[in-house]
């Protein structure tokens, strides 16, 4: 029910995710009455593999946390990670707002034993490939050990996909042993000591140069970076897209090179990297952006498989477990 | 003497920077003989507007703060710095890092009266014009009485160029009012008390999109965005030139589009916006991007004298006035 356009396009991503992903079955959880709504006009094959779990209310998306647990057990982002919670589903996809998921997460799952904060991660197209940066907002002041678990975790899910051994950057204001406040430079020296393969201090544009597979900074911080980000491209590519509509010379080229153009910008999408696991609680629960549409919440759905079939959890409780926080 | 190329280009940038602004006297500050030996093969007009402040030393780009105050008045940076002091020069630009103009600037010159902290401020180029953004990296943790004053002095500075009531957006995770950590809520306060244009929060994406003429964040945050979206930009037109040149139709089609996609990209140089004025000292300094360039090093020489021309200094007294910091 979740999202700035609500059950409409989370149905319709829904159902796009299961038809490339055979091996799904989605329980759609909300207003039952809205949901076979939205489901009447479809009936591809893969219809069969739907459920839908009924709820008595919606959360509001600007209730406060304390509000949201008053609401209870009948919202449904409270019912869907009691799906997981209980063993019915094995993850949970929502565009809630990242304070909801948290909130909610950590009472209704719980926390990885040993995290301090589950953290939120996306998958952010570089230079030489993804970056991992986290957290994303779930956590807007941390601690010097709150990082480093963060690296560990970041380190847990790259190292799944596509990096044996994880390069980790910290995300700094420079590169040089002096930079930073403290809580970065405590950082620094816990991951310095650690057997994480940790490159150091990066400073912002050193992410999109794809230094490293994990960036790790504060929430707030990760936040604005990546929101920042997402708005410079869509206003880049804007200005490119008009610019190409300007006289006849400009449109013929735009003809011309257009497919080739396409063809390079598409891997920066941001709708094809939707869905940030918030990790580090006790089942796989992927946010969904607010704005995601129907490719974007596809796109979500069929990490929280990927993330389901890599054990992340587990993997990340192995690691913990040879790296216990300090009290 | 600073920055990531040294003396040849910041004399080669200053002579291209007399050349465009004819009220303009400069003094190059630092070891005589490296500035006679680069500015000899240069003979225009406009060297008889150049001086040379020969010093002793020269500060070591990965000193301490304390390291550079036992240097001592000794350096490039604290000789530039001291002919403001006293008169002889109405600014100083240098490429030397945040950290050393803060420490030396609040030193030599002192801050404005009532000014907690200064901060450094960029143009950031928009769907909508330029932004300023602040701080970017002078103030790495922040109280919610200096976010107002930055506010406050940037929305001195785009009063004086191309708004008449700056609209002054707040950076957060979030526009709800739940939202953010308690520093940025209690400056979301103080801001609405205000008689500033506020807006109110902002997200991330709002930057880009113009939303707003000022952007207020704390240092830590402010540099990650800056440099992450410069970052982001370099590999987007990276991307942009080499998928012209795959392939006979993409490379005729960037013959022909080539001129108007340039004119389009151009106002996103960063180059052309290289100067950030150091606000709310007791006189006009501005940084110069470490890695400038000829080009971007002139253009930190211009702002300055826009700088100088518009009081800034003084306005931001004036406005300090009618509102006082609370003690």
């Amino acid at each position: 029910m979740g999202g700035d356009h609500g059950a409409p396009v989370m149905v319709a991503g829904a159902l796009m995710a299961l038809e490339q992903d055979a091996s799904l079955e989605l329980a759609l959880v909300g207003d039952a009455d809205v949901i076979h709504q939205e489901l009447a006009p479809h009936t591809p094959a893969s219809i069969g593999r739907v459920t839908v779990v009924g709820t008595e209310s919606v959360l509001e998306a600007t209730a406060s946390p304390r509000a949201m647990l008053r609401q209870g057990p009948g919202t449904s982002l409270w019912q869907a990670l009691l799906e997981v919670a209980e063993g019915r589903a094995a993850a949970c996809v929502s565009a809630d707002n990242t304070a909801a998921l948290m909130l909610l997460g950590r009472k209704i799952l719980g926390p990885l034993s040993g995290i301090r904060r589950p953290a939120l991660m996306s998958q952010i197209p570089t230079a030489r490939g993804m970056t991992g940066l986290l957290d994303l907002g779930a956590n807007l002041e941390v601690t010097a050990e709150q990082l480093f678990q963060f690296a560990l975790m970041g380190s847990v899910v790259q190292a799944s996909t596509h990096a044996s051994q994880p390069l980790i950057g910290l995300l700094n204001v420079g590169h040089e042993q002096s930079k930073g406040h403290s809580v970065v430079r405590e950082a620094h020296d816990l991951l310095e000591q650690s057997p994480l393969n940790y490159h150091g201090y990066i400073e912002g544009h050193d992410l999109f140069a794809g230094r490293v597979d994990v960036a790790v900074c504060d929430g707030f911080a990760g936040n604005l970076i990546l929101k920042a980000s997402e708005g410079l491209a869509s206003m880049l590519l804007g200005t490119l897209r008009s610019s190409l509509q300007q006289g006849w010379r400009a449109r013929l080229g735009s003809l011309l090179a257009g497919p080739s153009l396409r063809r390079a910008l598409a891997p920066l999408n941001p709708d094809k990297h939707n869905g940030a696991p918030l990790l580090g609680l006790n089942g796989v629960v992927v946010k969904s952006h607010g704005r995601s549409g129907v490719l974007a919440t596809a796109n979500a759905v069929l990490e929280a498989g990927r993330e389901v079939k890599k054990n992340i959890p587990e993997r990340i409780s192995e690691v913990l477990l040879a790296h216990p926080a300090e009290d």
